[in-house]
């Protein structure tokens, strides 16, 4: 056997698991120029199977990336749902109810999508490898330590967490051990977490008896709502239908709580094969018929557990994200989404204390926001798995839900099944003090779509794509009518107040440059013509960052943003954190709150 | 010097000149699978000036060839044109007016749009290359013939026409010699085309006392409009603003008839650099201020010529696309989109032809159908560039068009201009017997822009979107209420006679594949739900080919197609030619007229 070599290297962030959590970090820090790297055990990416469903907000937050184009290309879309219920007399089901599959239409992508976790991986691979970067793979780590005197070092030099990898060569077997000490570490290690275990965090929350399998193929049959989402109550058990890229469907079929399980509890795979779990569905699905496809592309069963993670970041130098701190059932399609928006949410608050922008006690807040989502959304999915496994009403029998009231909760859970609702409480990057004047931008929540047009040039414009993630906090100054002289002087004041030395802008800047850590954009009230000239400098940093609240010139999209934020004439400071959250917002008089609000995190440099 | 080489070798079409027809007719060829080669004399490809405007209709058919997502990403568009002239008291220019730069919204484009001809040029260069081909150059042909023996020759597998090129090594200086026998050529060699010179083919009309100059730079000005579309006419001569990607803006400047003149009357630059024009331009544009710019991107000095090659095509055999068939005034933004468009008409005959499956005769519509838009260009043109060059009407001058006058001009011209009104006159391919059953979908007219849904997911889908540039006829079956049952019978009459041995799916599609040579889209009436399933199996070769006439699920686009065509409840039969223009329209019991349609230029295979 050949000797085995050690490495030793430095790293500002390593990430330890290349799924759709830890490709989200490596690509948001790379492309922010941050040295990363990121290390995976499997030897080759998966081609198959996994997770499929993408919700609108992950497609807002992939275009921000400019990452959206592409798996628009690639994916399926899924505009309706179509619901299954038994005939009172026949037994077999029909079909009940559609209604849109998503109903918040706040977004430029109102519908869900589906595609392979394999695919979405390839984008961001694709993406990295643009900036010079790979996956390393296959490594496992075998030990991790943070460093006790350096952990709390305001250096920024220091590298407290000590990674022990191990890299089995494929072919000649041969082991290679590295030691990588890193600033911080992202374990997006999986289910499994092998961070998480280490470091002794507990999962809490409990396994259920809902026991389901997953079949994906190209189905032969004649049920006709086959490209549509589906749910399927029948008297043999519950089915969901998710139509993928291509021809492909994946099937989600209820299972017996004793069925597929082995005598400790524990799911046996090898107790019911695909065939066995499509004979199950046949019953659900009757007067309908699916004939046996020819091939199967993936399968599987699995028990539902809801469970987060006791904690989510050890002394905010190693932090969890995705599955690791999470489990929940896959049904409403939320799991990849959940993951990526963690380290979507953890990426610019690492890239801007890496930066020296922001003071490191800015990274607790990816616990407390992620910590609190997780929780809800495992809150959320016990009432949905329940109702998806649960019996339904019927004339003989009253245990269940009925099909309305299934409706009714699909209904009232679109904010948040599509990602479009989900609102980060209070903390130091979220104050909602002034939220009266901006009533409808809720702050916590990300900036809803709308569309305006560019002043110099009248192009139509949404908003969100005013937003990429390129760790700058966005300053959108709604400046109302700059032609009435109140107005006029009001907003003249407001910029003399933004610009000064000691004002946010000014004070956070590296070397004064106020767009290197900041993006200014004015929005001003309807108007046939707004001069972008007759703004206040600071206002109109270049002819592309003014705005008109105005339809486009050809069409009918876009108009009434102040009416629809609920902003007055007198207009309003909004600020964008860097992952798309209204942070905060202040009327003219009170710039000094917004001072105030970026002195809680941001460092004078 | 080293001894010359000649080389001999044989291509199915050979392209002189890679400018954008050149490399418009060179991509869809060789995504055809033709054998193509290209060949260009300069030895580098242009990096700035020459053409830039973009029509709507150029970026729908870019779209057909999956070329438009990254054109629109680095293009600039235009939405809104401004008109000023003179004060009647002041004598300085005033905005009077304003309007969408582009009136016709049948277009998912509603823009005029600018990008440099270089940029444009390298979409084309790398779609050709990823298909393994690329622009050889320096090339220079030096003689050119027409075998009268094989020119008429019925055999595939004559190539009549024999090229001899030269490459001049530009590091080496030695000069190879090469004879390429083609099939076909494509003359696509700009305004002093060798090939028409060679064949002695008149350029039709006449120079004008016009004489323009173009300055292209990034300006430093307080004109308030300077990033909108501009026409200017001042007491002092006329200008147009043409604002381009990033910061850049193209100016237009009038110049006197004698200026920059030599004394044979050819325009001569050495009299006139860029700071010269721009003075000139400064007169015009007083009380605005152009101040002197960092660097002048690009300039030029033309007089404008009117003229069309008195024929296309010799023995289509050879043919003359682009510039080197019609040139006219730069400011309608026509030239580019003239000159693609030529070779987007031109590439799925000769495609049809090369496969066999259309006769030759075919291949005489390019010039019927292209020389007959380029003389309506001129036309157009002439009172186009009168009107920019002419006098304004003032209080004190009763010479030229009034502001008004100029505005119903510009309003009424805007199908012409936008490319979307373009209409072929009826021929071999183009049969206007029907028309009354689809009134608003113009015979001869490109299929407007629609939205409908997909019948098996509610998908939304822009209607021209289903008709890529593959070369194949789309056979639209406006299908009416399928479940109304006469209708459902007259249908499944339709299908019968469409699907039969003799009509002309199965007749004229290569090895009784009709989906080689065409694609059947199939759109019911408005329904809430309409099962694939239930339609004959001819118009549901696949569940992504059927739609409905609805709007999208979640928004307000789209629906009333068939209002918006002019199609009855009693459906109608639409064949779309693969270039996007509707060929003909049958109602159902005219199926016959569509194999008669299909008869005169189709080959039984």
């Amino acid at each position: 056997m050949p000797a085995s070599t050690i490495k030793t290297s430095e790293v500002d962030v390593l990430i330890i698991g290349a799924g759709p959590a830890g490709l989200m970090a490596c690509n948001a820090l790379v492309k922010a120029g941050v040295d990363v790297r990121i290390v995976d055990k499997r030897p080759n990416k998966i081609i198959a199977g996994q997770a499929d469903g993408i919700q609108p907000r992950t497609l807002e937050v992939l275009q921000t990336y400019g990452l959206v184009d592409r798996l628009l290309k690639e994916l399926n879309q899924l505009h309706v749902a179509a619901f299954y219920n038994p005939n009172p007399e026949t037994g077999e089901i029909e079909l009940t109810d559609r209604a849109p599959d998503v109903s918040d239409t706040s977004t430029p992508y109102p519908f869900e999508a589906t595609l392979h976790q394999g695919a979405i991986e390839d984008i961001f691979i694709d993406s990295i490898r643009s900036s010079g970067l790979d996956v390393s793979r296959p490594f496992v780590p075998v030990s991790i330590q943070i460093s006790d005197f350096d952990k709390s070092s305001t250096d920024p030099d220091m590298y407290p967490v000590r990674v022990v990898l191990k890299r089995v060569d494929p072919l000649e077997g041969q082991i290679d051990t590295e030691i990588v000490y890193a600033k911080y570490v992202i374990g997006a290690d999986g289910a499994h977490s092998w961070v998480r275990k280490t470091f002794g965090i507990e999962m809490e929350g409990e396994q259920t008896d809902y026991v389901w399998g997953v079949v994906d193929m190209v189905p032969d049959t004649d049920f006709p709502d086959i490209r549509n989402k589906c749910v399927i109550h029948s008297n043999h058990g519950s089915c969901m239908i998710i139509p993928r890229e291509g021809d492909k469907v994946r099937l989600y079929i209820q299972l017996g709580c004793n069925e597929a399980v082995d005598t400790t509890g524990r799911v046996d795979k090898e107790q019911m094969g695909p065939e066995k779990l499509l004979d199950v569905a046949r019953k659900s699905l009757a007067p309908y018929v699916i004939r046996k496809p020819k091939a199967i592309d993936w399968w599987t069963i699995y028990r539902i557990g809801q469970r987060v993670a006791a904690r989510f970041s050890i002394d905010e130098r190693v932090f969890i994200a995705g599955d690791a701190c999470h489990t929940h059932s896959p049904k409403a399609g939320q799991g990849m989404n959940a993951s990526m928006n963690d380290t979507h949410n953890l990426s610019w608050k690492l890239v801007q204390v890496l930066r020296g922008w922001a003071d490191p006690s800015l990274l607790q807040t990816y616990e407390s926001e992620r910590r609190k989502y997780a929780q809800d959304l495992i809150d959320f999915d016990k009432q949905f798995a329940a109702m998806f496994s649960g019996k339904v009403k019927t004339a003989e029998s009253e245990d269940g839900i009925s099909a309305q009231e299934f409706m009714k909760i699909i209904r009232t859970s679109g904010g948040f099944t599509s990602g479009v609702g989900i609102c980060y409480q209070e903390s130091a990057i979220v104050n909602a003090c002034h939220q009266s004047h901006a009533k409808n931008l809720t702050i916590g929540k990300r900036l809803p779509s709308q569309i305006v047009v560019r002043a110099a040039d009248f192009h139509p414009i949404e908003l969100q794509h005013l937003l990429p993630s390129d760790a700058r906090f966005k300053v959108f100054v709604f400046a109302g009518d700059i032609y009435e002289p109140s107005q006029k002087a009001r907003l003249a004041k407001t910029a003399e107040e933004l610009g000064a030395e000691d004002g946010f802008l000014k004070r956070y800047s590296p070397g004064g440059n106020i767009l290197a850590a900041f993006d200014i954009l004015t929005v001003t009230s309807e108007k046939d013509i707004v001069r972008v000239a007759d703004l206040p400098e600071l206002f109109q940093t270049h002819w592309t960052k003014v705005f008109v609240d105005h339809k486009e010139v050809n069409g009918s999209r876009g108009g009434n943003a102040y009416a629809n934020f609920g902003i007055k004439g007198t207009g309003a400071v909004v600020i964008i954190r860097p992952d798309g959250y209204v942070g905060t917002i202040a009327p003219f008089e009170h710039v000094a709150d917004l001072n105030a609000y970026f002195a809680q995190f941001m460092k004078q440099s």
